[in-house]
């Protein structure tokens, strides 16, 4: 009996690694074919290959194989404002039958009136005067219910889609491509993360403790007879700029191998990730294609990219040129 | 050659599948060996038993199985002061040359003179100070190498072992045991996330990103013409008491279905995690073996078990009674 098992076993392992081998064969037939065979798509296999590779000084440990994505501009639309903020002027319009002091107090009544110029002027006070009144006084959960239907019925006003389908259909492959090589993949993003967690992992299949992002403090106390976390209408923490790798050691506590971004905002992140030993992985997306989607750059109120744009030709990360390199953009596009 | 493949596919399917029920039968004779058939090991199996079971309504799917666990008395020892606490002293002696006059100054003079009544008179302060002067003013990476070469020399004046072989056997098979069965183990400590993320892995299995605990603020910088992160002296989060549920969700974002503590520090993340719907194992470890390690709770400077203590009673919490429920207490014990 002993012996029939020990076959079995010995059989069953080689026949279990012949079926992983198998396996492997067909999902490498055709990675990422949403990227055209320019250089991006040449240099992400490259380093993929490279640091899969056992035996070879470039190998990384499955465990170490750590890899950010920015969020706005990078996995999900941007423009013509980020997503966060059309939530937070629908929530201000739906909350506003309670506030009807609203009517006349800035930056409220810029909102009301649909004036973003005035929205605009009222600056970082007045946005983070909007997040208070629109983020705080609920609990987490609440909270992620309120994104979740708020995702349901919002569109986006060009692509007349829900938001979470306006999700660049490359950076999904590239995904799913990192993750069948062993990468552990992360957001770290400018936006809320609670605003973040109640989607990622539906449309990037990022769980939500791999979600960093930019918080309010929030608060242990009794809701409804039970201990609850109520949120706060003060910021904890933003993560953009030097904020990301803060918070990628943070949460992560470890460098990751491979950043991608699309803006200043990312910069820092990506310079940090490029001064680690060994092979990595620097990744710009370049907004070009104002037919497909949107063309912005040095001059752009959102998703500003100027610094981290000359710093890239400098420093030779890879830079996507959506136009060029990319043959589909959206999940929605068939 | 399709058809070979296919039946090669299909048998490898089958065996791959006895393969697997073997293992699981195997590694299902005996868990928890260090655990004496009691109470407590009774609840743990029941309670995972239940929320594995596919088809019963307290079935929990594997990506929402999160286990969070104290690190300080209920992962490894904490008598008869923090291993923190021994660390900071130990470091304070080995800077001292450096700053002629700590000699004179306070809390240092004290720690120098082995004076731990005076070290305890300067209260919260005086610990601040003395976290300040010796957890900042290194990079991440090089605080790292200092706690991993203290490790390596420092022993515990009970046990004349490293700390981080002062770690409980029973939790480390309670650790795999949950693993085995699809959870995801994370600490939740009021100790430092850098003093831990150095030796997590090797002794608990745990990853340096699923480690929570308090932190120092770092400031992105260039050390040596390279972009990095140097720790500052300030505080950033004091991951106790409310702290815990605050940084679950921060991190991980997600009620966890079981919670491990073992003293009032621990209190709120067990009642918070107590009050999600539906299963879930709450559990206290109290250290009532004096003989084979500490015995305290009430009374104690460290780890004091008081409030949480009546709340298991009241709640129905399980709660480990070392000398009765764990028949080894260590990893290295024979």
């Amino acid at each position: 009996m002993a012996r029939l098992k020990s076959v079995l076993i010995h059989t069953s392992i080689g026949l279990s690694l012949l079926l992983c081998s198998f396996i492997g064969a067909v999902a490498q037939t055709e990675p990422l074919p949403s990227w055209n065979e320019t250089a991006p798509k040449k240099s992400i296999i490259a380093f993929v290959e490279k640091v899969t590779k056992k035996g070879t000084p470039d190998f990384v440990p499955v465990d170490r194989r750590i890899a950010t994505f920015d969020n706005d501009g990078t996995l999900w639309v941007e423009q013509p404002i980020y997503v966060q903020l059309a939530f937070i002027f629908d929530r201000v319009r739906e909350l506003a039958p309670k506030h009807p002091d609203w009517k006349t107090t800035q930056p409220f009544k810029a909102v009301l009136d649909g004036d973003m110029k005035v929205v605009a002027a009222t600056g970082e006070k007045g946005l983070m005067e909007l997040m208070a009144a629109t983020h705080s006084g609920l609990t987490v959960d609440q909270f992620h219910r309120v994104v979740a239907s708020w995702l349901a019925t919002a569109r986006h006003p060009k692509f007349n889609r829900p938001y979470n389908e306006c999700v660049y259909q490359p950076m999904v492959e590239l995904l799913n491509y990192l993750r069948a090589n062993g990468f552990k993949t992360y957001i770290v993003s400018g936006g809320g993360v609670e605003f973040m967690r109640p989607w990622t992992e539906k449309a990037y299949g990022i769980p939500p403790e791999q979600v960093v992002g930019s918080s309010i403090k929030t608060k242990f106390e009794t809701v409804d007879g039970k201990p609850d976390l109520m949120r706060l209408p003060d910021i904890n923490f933003i993560d953009d700029k030097e904020g990301k790798p803060i918070a990628i050691n943070q949460f992560i506590g470890e460098r990751p191998i491979a950043a991608f971004g699309n803006s200043d905002g990312d910069q820092q992140m990506l310079e940090w990730t490029d001064a680690r030993e060994g092979p990595r992985l620097i990744l710009l997306v370049h907004h070009t294609d104002a037919d497909r989607e949107y063309s912005y750059d040095r001059q752009s109120s959102f998703g500003k990219l100027d610094k981290a744009l000359d710093e890239a030709n400098v420093g030779g990360w890879t830079v996507v040129n959506m136009k060029n390199d990319w043959n589909r953009i959206f999940i929605f596009e068939k």
